[in-house]
């Protein structure tokens, strides 16, 4: 069944509609009833599906695919090097500035032929162009001038799953993993072919299909449970998606009886290099191993007094053979921190960790960094080991599934977030050096650098339980093939491809999305002090939630001031983890963003703001402006009623009200505590408890 | 096998040690080699096991138990109508002054016999004696003038289990259900016996057999699943303890396929009169229903507009014809406060809900009320429903599982709360109406009071986790026997029990015991305010977990004072729910005891306490006080190793360090809290965060 639910919240991006304007119908139909595809593969075959379903539901058609021209207009996919009648259409710089994955979609028109041309070097390539014709078609785009050549600024784009074989998914906000059951992979693996549909869609090429906080049972997919990522490869390859797995750094003993992991074991060695061979003999294109090790009580190296170094390259010599890649994780801290100890910064870690190691893993090891060096708050500073690490391989973590904003009950649409990330300067190698350059690898000239996001969808019928959280997958997969799209540019494309080309619903839901991020910021931790959530769940106001605890978290409010000092001169020293431009600009008063102000200082409540307004007045007035933002959201999205239909409609709207509830909560919460502990008034006398 | 385990640890205070007096041992011996029982009975078996056993471990002999003498000297256990040879030798008064379950234990000497006499109106009442009496041999006490009569003050003594059917057991600090596992009943018996004789010996005549709060296996108890309760049953009745099972109002619909569980529909009262007549046919001696309705998410008659009365007398009247009981909480309140809301006071709700339903209930109806009008914090007023209803039948709830109190991992012997509870004047008709006089019921002149205890133990070896928390369940039983007995009196006789006669085990654990409450209170939260806990599990320290919550629980601290103001004059009214008397005592600051003083008042941090100490120096110099107390504890502990077997000893020792770390834990937030808060300086000037 293609696609396994007609349900229009279910399709996400992939809802092909029929075409508004019918000349602009007409134009695309006469070239897309002839497909032409000269070559086979099972990449091709999911080409020729897309093409097939997406062709019939804009224009009511049936195409027809042969491996010839049949008429004199047409569609072509092929190779670069599959059909002579284009060749000589393409042009030199055309040729050599496409990449493995890129693709270049034309029009061409001569004496004899008409057709579009889909062409690239890969299948891969070929599966991105197919998608974006019929995006262009999903758009509305005019045929005319169609010319597009496109490549991936980033070389690895890879979505990472936290679902536990059980069904369980750690952080997930909508519903059961689509990939596990009782620790058994799901009947029915049509709905995983959409995902993969999704994903490929948005040029994303990787998976990791397992919780990196890996349990028993998935232990056990290395070995006697192989059979399962066997059966998920079969559908991802198909979509150009490699699949990798969460390792659990015990593994040789858990599984493999022996009586250590210690990775300069001879024994563990040859277990792991036996491993990794029984698995490439079945799954011949493994992604590789992401470890989360000696963090938050996984196992890993220190166990055995080993560096993460000799973790990481004991697995990657295994891997290095295949093509493996073993990609180890940054999120490391010591998570029995003692509230009462000022010396220790837990966003100090990551650095402290791994800038000693720079320079001493082997080619194929990546560290996934993730974006904050706290984490995935909604506002953090970017991890200074980007900027940090110069001769050792990166990707960088975004949070895709909303925990810390909002659980997919509030609307936060994160690409503006993430831009902020991508776009900042290290001051690497020189002003310029941007975390997106970073991660390009380019100019580390290296393949090995790229992008990761926890997936944020589930088996509820809509992936993401938020419809509108839909917007935050489409726009991961897009930033990481693209990082200088604009968030609007994405948020435009994303409307357009799930609701439909209506000026209004465009308007308004993009000023929605565009602003919602800050919206939820408004009302929640005020100046990037972060973690005023409930413990464990992390939904809605605690203050203190995070105060008194083991988990290096604070915000040391008293009843003058607020803030944690992380300044070189008085404070952890943390500001000192970033480049010259950086450290100056964080460690000064004067010069640090408002927005991080409590990350880095110290200071008291009736300090002032760049806009002349006290630090809580300002807690005061952003915390009530967030509830009537969220109200203005409301209006908006009643706005829209009329457009799009009742279910979205409606299922959003609910989610809306409960944002609207629990901001008032958060408002309310965040304002008594700073009016209890400051007891001072709030300048409009508005009512606080 | 008789006990199920041998662990010296699981015995309790039924720890039958050899004596250590030889020549009273040889006294008592004389007397019990030889035991005349001319009855018979389930009880009496049980009776004749208990001597058997206890007599092989006191003198390593093995009894002879004849119907009749066969030597001079014996002891006879018999009804006051059984034996005329003995029946000269009781007085008149001692006839007349035994109650049903009372017992009179006399040593006779005249020239042909020499015999210890116990004798009883019913199989219970020698049971109870048989108990003491090996009491008395286990605390060496002489036998020259053995001369008791003893009786229950109180009625109905019933241990409430808040254990489910899949072995959890709500609130439970010892391992999982010694009843059920994954939905059966355990397999072996033995180990629920030995409890039935821990209860019994302390003279406890009622269990209910499952958690309050019913789910869905449970409410099939009274239906598919009775065989589990015949088994209990056919347990327990060996121990004259009666069953009970907690209902779920919404039965009929559940299990019964009705659409409605409308206390007045006439399918339901018929419906419930079936069931129970089909439980009275397995079970004749049924104790009767615990319900806890509209409470906490329960079902109950508010569902259908109808009262407690309604809900109640609809199931007392199908329990009526069989003599069973209806045991109806008071438990009632929102439990979806709005944190804002400074009027609702969850304290008042019991009083407010009940009070207008006095005289109402059936005969058979039994009201059961909470010690305090929150729920079981360390320190509460008593709940003003006593001293309240003036037609109602009560029964007194305290809380013997530590939830609130330590979890089991802290020492907190609660015999002196209970005691407090007990003694207090309730003023209900003049001076000296206590609330022990109130639930003895004799002021009522009905036999449907009493108390009743959350049961602390589990299915650890040692039955409560803590071996020291073993003295709370033994207490509970003792004062529901008789609340004139001492706290210190109830400890000497548990000490000498459980660990023996030596005098240094003796006073320094007494006086261990004694101060742990006080101890307990002074780390945690000051001044009767409670909740400063983790929401949820309630361990540790959360000043403001439960302060921004749905749940009425508030201290209202700001930067000036704090305290709930539940004063008639300016605050929530609560005060007048109190007779005249104790309504003066907490309406006014002046006379208001200060370990209440936040419970009813709202203060300063500077208002001087009686002792002349601002109450905010107070809460440091308690915090500060309170980890040395423990340290004090620990060193008492210590000076009893040589006299206390290994294993207990370590195991209560290990308890204790935890102890003193979750005290600091307590004293470092609690006092760091309040003094970034307030800003002002410990006068000591000791280390506050």
């Amino acid at each position: 069944m293609f696609p396994y639910s007609n349900d229009v919240d279910y399709q996400c991006w992939l809802n092909y509609q029929r075409l508004e304007t019918p000349s602009l119908s007409d134009q695309y139909k006469e070239y897309l009833k002839n497909i032409v595809i000269n070559i086979d593969g099972y990449i091709i075959d999911s080409i020729k599906n897309e093409l097939y379903y997406s062709i019939k539901k804009f224009f009511n058609i049936e195409a027809i695919i042969t491996n010839k021209p049949i008429k004199r207009t047409f569609t072509i996919i092929s190779k670069l090097d599959g059909g002579s009648f284009f060749s000589n259409t393409i042009k030199e710089e055309e040729y050599t500035s496409l990449s493995e994955e890129g693709f270049l979609i034309k029009k061409v028109e001569n004496s004899t032929k008409k057709f579009i041309l889909i062409t690239a070097k890969s299948d891969e390539g070929l599966l991105y162009g197919t998608y974006k014709l019929i995006q262009n078609i999903q758009m509305e785009k005019p045929l005319d001038q169609l010319n597009l050549l496109e490549k991936p600024y980033i070389p690895l784009r890879i979505i990472n799953h936290w679902d536990n074989l059980d069904g369980s998914i750690e952080r997930g906000y909508a519903g059961k993993s689509i990939f596990y059951r009782n620790n058994e992979l799901v009947d029915n693996l049509d709905r995983i072919r959409d995902y993969a549909r999704l994903l490929s869609s948005i040029g994303l090429n990787g998976i990791v299909l397992n919780n990196v906080n890996v349990k028993s049972e998935e232990t056990k997919l290395i070995a006697e449970r192989i059979n399962i990522v066997e059966k998920l490869y079969d559908v991802f390859k198909r979509y150009g998606i490699k699949i990798y797995l969460s390792v659990n750094f015990a593994s040789p003993m858990i599984i493999g009886g022996l009586k250590t992991a210690d990775p300069l074991d001879k024994e563990v060695r040859k277990w792991w290099k036996e491993r990794v061979d029984f698995i490439y003999n079945r799954i011949p294109d493994f992604g590789g191993f992401l470890v989360k090790a000696d963090s938050e009580g996984q196992p890993g190296p220190f166990t055995y007094n080993r560096t993460h170094v000799d973790g990481a390259n004991m697995l990657a010599e295994a891997l290095a053979p295949h093509g493996g890649l073993l990609i180890w994780r940054a999120f490391v801290y010591n998570c029995y921190q003692d509230w009462r100890d000022n010396e220790t910064d837990r966003a100090k870690a990551a650095y402290d960790t791994f800038m000693p190691l720079d320079g001493k893993f082997l080619d194929n090891v990546i560290i996934q960094i993730k974006n904050g060096p706290m984490d995935f708050q909604v506002r953090e500073p970017v991890n200074p080991l980007f900027g940090g690490l110069q001769k050792t391989n990166q990707i960088l973590e975004f949070q895709i599934t909303q925990e810390y904003t909002g659980q997919q009950k509030h609307l936060c649409y994160l690409v503006p977030q993430w831009k902020e990330v991508l776009d900042f300067d290290t001051f690497l190698f020189g002003e310029g050096t941007s975390v997106a350059k970073i991660v390009s690898g380019s100019i580390f000239n290296s393949p090995n650098f790229g992008i990761a996001g926890i997936s944020n969808i589930g088996d509820e019928i809509n992936w993401t339980g938020h419809t509108l959280a839909q917007a935050n997958l489409y726009g991961f997969g897009r930033l990481a093939w693209d990082p200088s799209l604009s968030g609007k540019k994405i948020i435009e494309e994303w409307i357009k491809c799930t609701f439909g080309n209506n000026e209004t619903v465009l308007n308004n839901l993009s000023e929605m999305m565009l602003k919602s991020w800050n919206i939820y910021e408004k009302y929640t931790a005020p100046l990037g002090v972060g973690w005023m959530v409930n413990p464990g769940h992390h939904y809605g106001p605690n203050v203190d939630g995070y105060e008194y605890s083991r988990w290096g978290t604070y915000h040391k409010a008293d009843h003058y001031g607020i803030g944690v000092d992380r300044t070189l001169k008085s404070g952890t020293g943390y500001t000192a983890q970033y480049r010259q431009q950086n450290f100056e600009k964080y460690e000064h008063l004067d010069s640090c963003p408002d927005e991080l102000l409590l990350f880095f200082h110290h200071v008291s409540y009736i300090y002032k703001l760049s806009n002349n307004k006290t630090v809580l007045q300002h807690i005061y007035d952003t915390h009530f402006e967030g509830v009537e933002d969220v109200q203005w959201l409301i209006d908006k999205w009643q706005g829209l009623e009329r457009y799009i239909d009742s279910k979205r409609y409606s299922s959003v709207y609910q989610r809306l009200l409960e944002q609207r509830e629990s901001a008032k909560e958060w408002r309310d919460v965040i304002n008594s505590y700073f009016y209890r502990k400051t007891m001072i008034y709030d300048e409009k006398r508005r009512k606080i408890y």
